[in-house]
């Protein structure tokens, strides 16, 4: 079942990271100080080095890891809910080196900018709390269902 | 040539893709019973296995194959047009494993959903048909050229 | 720090890129020939062959590179701004060959349409112009900081 909520586009934020910052954190933190808690967010640009994260099923953990060398941000994609009472940014992110090779996963803090423009839709409307999701082992909307 | 013509942005959807479907299926089962035919669609998640395709360009003709593991969907996009009276979603994927390599293709049915966020865009506008495209072979948008 | 301005998105273009052109200069074609200043793009499609660029970050300088492959497009992501006074296209994009491994990387002038659906969302607003960053070598937005 697809359990999509209708919500309105309220404000667009166009704009760039500083050099040497955390990727994940000023996200979070735009968001935190703007009091966005819906919306959808999308960047592109190049970090210094990534820390990822791969979601194991299995055991229901996410598995970090750390590629130490500089990369392009070839795509980065995701949302701004609300956790614990405070927006959460969920994003995934695609990368590349400098032979093309591409890798990705889930943004995790650690990952340090060297450029990035990112671009920001600020929605309105039905409220997503993230909580505890028992069959993922996730903390993933709770939608009434 | 560009032919790019004005649509209108009418409605955006936020949500949730339950556990164990189809993730074609279930954004094509939206989008029919939402009357989507104009649209556009990104999404982030996990998959227990993708099955995707490569258009052989030579042979005009799609090369299907899966990837039996658990994989991080690291960028979803695409859009909802009309093929043969009907929604149709024709949307791209990336992947990644638990190393963090990179996977792609056209999505196909046999895609299984561990969990998925979804945006999809409504537009109200030109009519988007597809046809089939001597060219390429493809089933592209007859845009009067 | 996050510097991002709020813009108004005013217009969305869905349409196609003709087989057999350059991409990046398609797009830049018709960002100038419709007078678009200020957006935010996204594609699907195939490739004949692609030239991307990685930015040699310690070195400050682009390195191109190209693979002569027939591609799928899985990503496309970025924006348009101004640069010199005139248009300019900053995208990056994911590929996948037909063994459904990916690549990636600053898109270059040298990448041959195969076949390219396109989203542009045109904003007004702040005036985004490009100049010279010296930290980092890059042409990037001057936001007053």
């Amino acid at each position: 079942m697809a359990i999509l909520k209708e919500i309105n586009p309220v404000k667009t934020y166009l704009g760039k990271l500083s050099h040497n910052t955390d990727l994940l954190e000023e996200l979070t933190g735009f968001c935190i100080s703007h009091n966005i808690t819906l919306g959808r967010i999308d960047a592109v640009g190049a970090v210094q080095k990534a820390r990822l994260a791969y979601y194991d099923q299995e055991n229901k953990t996410y598995r970090f890891f750390t590629i130490n060398r500089h990369l392009e941000i070839t795509s980065l994609t995701g949302n701004i809910t609300i956790k614990d009472g405070k927006p959460i940014v969920h994003v995934h992110i695609t990368l590349a080196d400098k032979k093309g090779n591409a890798f990705g996963g889930h943004l995790a803090e650690g990952t340090i900018v060297f450029a990035c423009e990112v671009c920001i839709q600020v929605f309105q409307g039905e409220t997503f709390k993230r909580g505890f999701d028992r069959t993922t082992g996730l903390p993933l909307w709770e939608m009434g269902e």
